[in-house]
């Protein structure tokens, strides 16, 4: 049988949005997980340097891995060896690489619902069956080790988000390490997506490798980095399925691009001026944490990091999709539907992206108080 | 069954080249396909702008995407909607896309060989079987309509590569167009790899979409464009199958790197310097045709286009891997061995790609011209 995929509506309400500001209205795009700030300006110089000077051909930066295996050091006090970093065009394609890599079609994987639209699809387009496991405020949304050790009979895998998309909860280290001790026990492969770490307001994030050496680790430049559109990620592979990942990679994607290897090397030691983003979606989070509730949504998941809120508005509506165009259209505020994360549950929620500027929000804020007010 | 895929033997010998030089050794990079020059420098400067004034998230550029409507207009005189166009992080990814989207596990797809690893090993890690068919000196190494009307069943799909990699030959139109007659009739799944497309000696080459608007074509700024590391291609998708391949894309990969997008259009309109790097290349192909036959290798794939010379050397050794890593040692060059192209046969080929310097060519064919003469 053929793939059958879903597609991912926000990209419909973009479209929408986007047409709108065609028609001169003003938008606040707040569908996608994406920061409206680029690159810190340390990789923008090594971008104009290497323009004036590299060929840039086929090409995976040495020094890049050797920095990041570092990264792993100081931040999880993880040892791991550069070799173990594959390079892709973002951590889509890693996550194509992790799974293909890992599993025979028909292989059963666990992933939670809520959950990020292209676990399930990709999941589906590979022939692997998503198993999903749905959550809701009594874990926070998030998958645990107990649903995991329940699940009969165990599946192949399980994919591991956190913090995670679309509602920002973080796993803490007893759960993560529970869920280790589950998936050795049963053999389970984790495939961990750890592409909002360094975006916290609570705990930091822990990586899964810290409990389980031989977890596949998907992440990227593209969100507390802030450089999206540069098209770059990584697969940290366990090593004793390295040759394997890597004979993957060089058939189905090559390198990744040269230049964004360049500059993601310097946006490594821009601390500073990435702590300062986070420090703006900290107080966006604070501004709608403190209002929406007065809006009437008062059901939201657990912002504890990434840059989403997943608010219930299931006493508004029960199709997410026609709410957000609704929203939009008579706002100029962009969301995401919720269901692109939980087909089912999802009518009733809409995720909100703060990664923009608190001006944004506080206008964002402006706009839908009114609106939801004549709803409720 | 798990996929096993074969490994890229050619990264091996580069490897070791990489290792030599490090070593102090003057290496000669004929092992792979890509050019040395750098991108047009009207893509460079465009770059540099963008750099500067764009933040650089999810992007696909309708500016590009319209561009190259009216490239196919111009070049094979067929009519594309820009929206038909899919861009992503090089060929591979493309290839990936246009796989998965026809095709279910188990499905049969024709593919030449000699050819180029990637199409076998990426059909296997989707689950699907590479029906490969053995061609020779009699077609040109080439596949044909013949071959595939006599294939018994018919195969869900074939891979067509006009200019061929690695032999740089090319079908001619009579003969594409009796393939694609032969797919209308069979009901078979055209994917065409056109990436070498431009880069023509003899006559240049024509696309499967003037034959067959159903064809699903691939391409990139990789090779003519000499946009390598910047990780740019295209799926151009029939529109029957735009929505299904487009929800793919959202899943698998995302977007394409923003910068390279802006800089390829750029590159669309940068024919005087790209034409003056085929140049080279056809030079370059000049001296080898006409040096080799005195080294002993006589027996050449006509490379009609791309960058490829694949040469027999089955009387020298019948160990290609061997006997590049040992011409590599001894004379600095470095060549990709055929059984990457060809697990049996090819252990009597080697493939030179010439997209180097015409001084490098001189000084490659001034190094092996003694070491082959002491063989013979």
């Amino acid at each position: 049988m053929q793939a059958d995929l879903e597609p991912f509506h926000a990209i419909a309400v973009s479209r929408l949005a986007h047409a709108l500001q065609a028609e001169g209205r003003s938008i606040i795009h707040m569908e996608f997980g994406q920061p409206s700030t680029g690159a810190p300006s340390a990789a923008i110089e090594v971008a104009h340097q290497v323009l004036d000077r590299d060929g840039m051909g086929y090409w995976e930066s040495e020094p890049l891995k050797a920095r990041l295996a570092r990264h792993y050091a100081d931040t999880y006090g993880v040892a791991v060896e550069p070799e173990q970093f594959i390079l892709t065009c973002g951590a889509s394609p890693a996550l194509v690489l992790a799974l293909a890599s890992s599993f025979k079609p028909g292989d059963r994987v666990a992933v939670a619902r809520p959950g990020y639209v292209a676990y399930r699809n990709t999941l589906k387009a590979l022939h692997l069956v998503p198993q999903e496991i749905e959550f809701g405020p009594e874990t926070r949304f998030q998958l645990t080790a107990a649903a995991l050790a329940a699940l009969e009979p165990a599946p192949a895998g399980v994919i591991i988000a956190s913090p995670a998309n679309p509602t920002g909860t973080i796993i803490g280290r007893g759960e993560l390490e529970a869920i280790a001790e589950v998936c050795r026990a049963r053999n389970i492969t984790i495939v961990s997506d750890e592409i909002y770490h360094g975006l916290s307001y609570v705990e930091p994030a822990a990586s899964m490798l810290e409990f389980e050496p031989n977890a596949l680790v998907i992440n990227s430049f593209s969100k507390y980095f802030s450089m999206v559109g540069w098209r770059l990620g990584w697969l940290l592979a366990p090593k004793p399925q390295l040759l394997r990942a890597r004979t993957f990679v060089g058939n189905l994607f090559l390198t990744a691009p040269s230049l964004s290897q360049h500059a993601a090397l310097a946006a490594l030691d821009s601390r500073a001026e990435l702590e300062a983003h986070l420090a703006v979606y900290a107080r966006n989070r604070d501004l709608l944490l403190a209002a929406l509730p007065g809006l009437g949504l008062r059901d939201i998941a657990p912002p504890d990091g990434a840059f989403y809120i997943y608010a219930n508005v299931g006493h508004l509506t029960d199709d997410s999709l026609a709410f957000c165009k609704q929203l939009l259209r008579e706002t100029g505020v962009a969301t995401a539907p919720g269901v692109d994360f939980d087909p089912d549950r999802g009518r009733h929620f809409i995720r909100m992206s703060f990664a923009v500027s608190t001006a944004q929000v506080e206008e964002a804020i402006a706009r839908i108080t009114p609106w939801f007010a004549s709803r409720s």
